[in-house]
């Protein structure tokens, strides 16, 4: 077959923390589609970019696609459709073609749209796995966010509070991502619950990185957007029934 | 301070899975501490050692230390105790000393033990991320385990009836580690449930690696120790509430 489309999981923002092969694969790619935001109306920021920059990929080899910022998905499967045929023909032209991620491509991650776009077109892509963000977060600090038999649940965003309550209450240890989504519910479950251990991350890996597990820090903090709650259950090594 | 102490994980089992950061800390290091353990009365088997030979690590730089394969933690701590004194005098001597892990180092790792002996000592310890095995497992096929608001939980083994029930019913995604530890409850929830998605996986990245989706297939098949099952509920875009 000539070409093939690899989806390269980049890690979670430290450019280090790339795996080696992540890393070979993107080094002998001939084309790399990266993900691109418009930040105010001219300036492009792409996350992606600035990885493969620090890594020192050939920047050449980059071809952005904007995603538009909107809860309509019709600009958004406008974008990818366009980009799977750029993607296909690249392919199609016998080059080596990556899509990146951040994070792992295969976990909370909107490169599945492109995926799935493709996988209807008949054309199979490869992956290569990758550091989620939660993992990095937990690495930072020392912190081993599950051991021997514990349960751990991770819940994007719109947590509710019945299965905050249920999930803590069973001992799980609860990964809590995009904070601010849940704001209300988690700041109400930390008022009431001063017991459960906290450990709040925001940017891990970068200047701006903002980690505590001081309560009352994260109780007065303001959530940002890409943040990670992690909370171990005080009674986490009960309440597991065999 | 002379010396340093880091944790490195060194990703689920593929060699270029390891991360850069990981690998640049191994080449750096002056020993590396290796688990190992007995294969018959004499053969030493590391699959640590294993990937860090892949890797053209210099062996000469490593420390094996044999775990016993044993439920008494009387003889393992007495190994630990021991591991820990000699990271300790490594380190005060200049050294730069590493601890690998397999998967991630805070991730259902065995290495938490040591880390929290050495922590007890006052030696503080880095820790540098990897990826984990489901992980690994999930990009092999290109399986998208979670995505969008989709909730994840995982299980290490002991599943109970009413846990792994409670969240499918929720339209969790649930990952199973270590099958045989729960097997009963696991065949008899997959011989009631053949709606739900179930995807098997053993020796990812490996030779012997053994994956499938195919219900039946899994059903036949004897579950090995270290093998993974995610099982992707039938519902599970509905019933999550907000």
């Amino acid at each position: 077959m000539n070409g093939k489309i690899t989806g390269v999981s980049l890690g979670p923002g430290e450019p280090e923390l790339i795996t080696v092969k992540a890393l070979k694969t993107l080094q002998a790619a001939d084309v790399i589609f990266c993900p691109a935001t418009l930040r105010g109306k001219e300036e492009r920021e792409s996350k992606a970019a600035r990885i493969l920059e620090a890594l020192g990929i050939n920047t050449a080899k980059i071809r952005f696609f904007l995603v538009p910022m909107s809860t309509d998905r019709t600009a958004v499967n406008k974008v990818y459709d366009e980009i799977c045929k750029e993607m296909a023909e690249c392919a199609g032209a016998g080059q080596k073609v990556s899509l990146t991620a951040e994070g792992d491509a295969c976990f909370y991650s909107s490169a599945h749209y492109i995926f799935e776009k493709l996988q209807r077109l008949g054309i199979s892509v490869k992956m290569i796995a990758g550091v989620p963000a939660f993992i990095a977060a937990g690495a930072s600090v020392g912190l081993h966010i599950v051991k021997q038999r514990e349960r751990m649940l991770v819940i994007p965003g719109d947590v509710s509070a019945e299965e905050l309550e249920s999930a803590l209450n069973r001992g799980y240890t609860v990964v809590i991502m995009k904070v601010p989504l849940g704001e209300e519910i988690v700041r109400s479950y930390m008022a009431h619950h001063p017991e459960e251990h906290y450990f709040y991350f925001e940017q891990v890996g970068t200047a701006a990185e903002y980690i505590t597990s001081v309560y009352a820090e994260i109780l007065k903090h303001p959530f940002t957007y890409f943040s990670i709650l992690v909370i171990q259950a005080a009674k986490r090594h009960k309440n597991i029934t065999k």
